[in-house]
């Protein structure tokens, strides 16, 4: 979907990228399975990168509030994703949509289970 | 994504698809991104078949609960969705995904703005 | 806060109260805390109902849409949880507030993680 | 319930108190209604500050993920809540339960719908 790391620290990774009108909705704007999509792998990647070794995890859910439409115009975006707890068998994350002006077109929270694989 | 109609009432459409190891995650199941694309379309066309007459709607938030992991092996899903509420200003729905056999594999809910345009 | 259990099986517990002016926000309807502390109670009791022997559990998340205000007026409302997945390490329910004629008052939908005491 | 509001500035409000035993739940540790009622609260009062003269705002939805179990034995918590975005419709507000020393207790994310009054 055209997004690279821009920035990398354990717990919280940027990505960079731009919404196109292959992503568009039938009402023409981003579609939010897009936005679901991007907050999904940050938050999932941020904490993955804070994953003890020899741990998985799975997503339990995902909440998402989208702030601004996103269009063609909208330009490159950035979305970021940052743990915020990473308990014994919960990690919590916080991730964000923002604009390179810190125009800010989402946010979202996901809890993951952490477990020991069998 | 290979899904179609196969239900439709006022409020409340089923959709049907499989997801294929193209909609994967890197740790080895469907992307939860594809559970949220699924259900914010299955949610908004729920709400967009209820809109009366020259009103829009634009999604405010998107909370998905995922209960299983899809693989290739789930076969086909369907996933619905239900308006729940349809207020002046504010519409809900509910929606899920589940197998021909029942199971559960996500929930989700959204809340949408309903609008004239200018 | 007045409120009494009126249906009971495993898994989907009903209780039934009336909100009064004690609950009121400064805004002049019922707070939101007091739908969120109803719900968190009936979606927590289902978990817990449904909870095998020599478990416990503790809540990871919880969400509430509120579709309708509640005020004096309304009368007395029934709020039930009702469990939609119960795994290995999570538990999921669903619950609402409503009105005995149907009216939906609010949704809500719980996380928790279930637990082996140390 | 025992808080008091120790630092103000317009969409950002901090209120600090202590949960006592008085709101526990059965099962032996600070109810979530507690939690998400003064997150309603804090949220509300963010979202209120910020609202134009003429306006009204009522709460459409609120998230909340804990993160950490409250107990007496955790002393005195700040509640913060934070207006990021206030557009012409909704506004959304997020906050958090913190102890002195920084420990998270829980995060919260509220959408408000804002009207005119007839």
């Amino acid at each position: 979907m055209g997004f690279t790391v821009t920035e990398f620290e354990k717990g919280r990774p940027v990505f960079e990228g731009e919404p196109g009108r292959f992503v568009y909705n039938p009402i023409g704007s981003v579609h939010g399975g897009w936005y679901a999509t991007m907050l999904d792998s940050a938050l999932g990647c941020a904490i993955h990168t804070a994953l003890p070794a020899g741990k998985i995890y799975t997503t339990v859910d995902l909440n998402i509030t989208f702030l601004r439409p996103l269009t063609e115009q909208s330009g490159s975006v950035q979305r970021e994703g940052k743990v915020i707890h990473f308990g014994g068998s919960i990690a919590t994350a916080e991730g964000r949509i923002a604009g390179k002006d810190g125009t800010l077109y989402a946010t979202g929270i996901t809890t993951c289970l952490v477990m020991t694989p069998r």
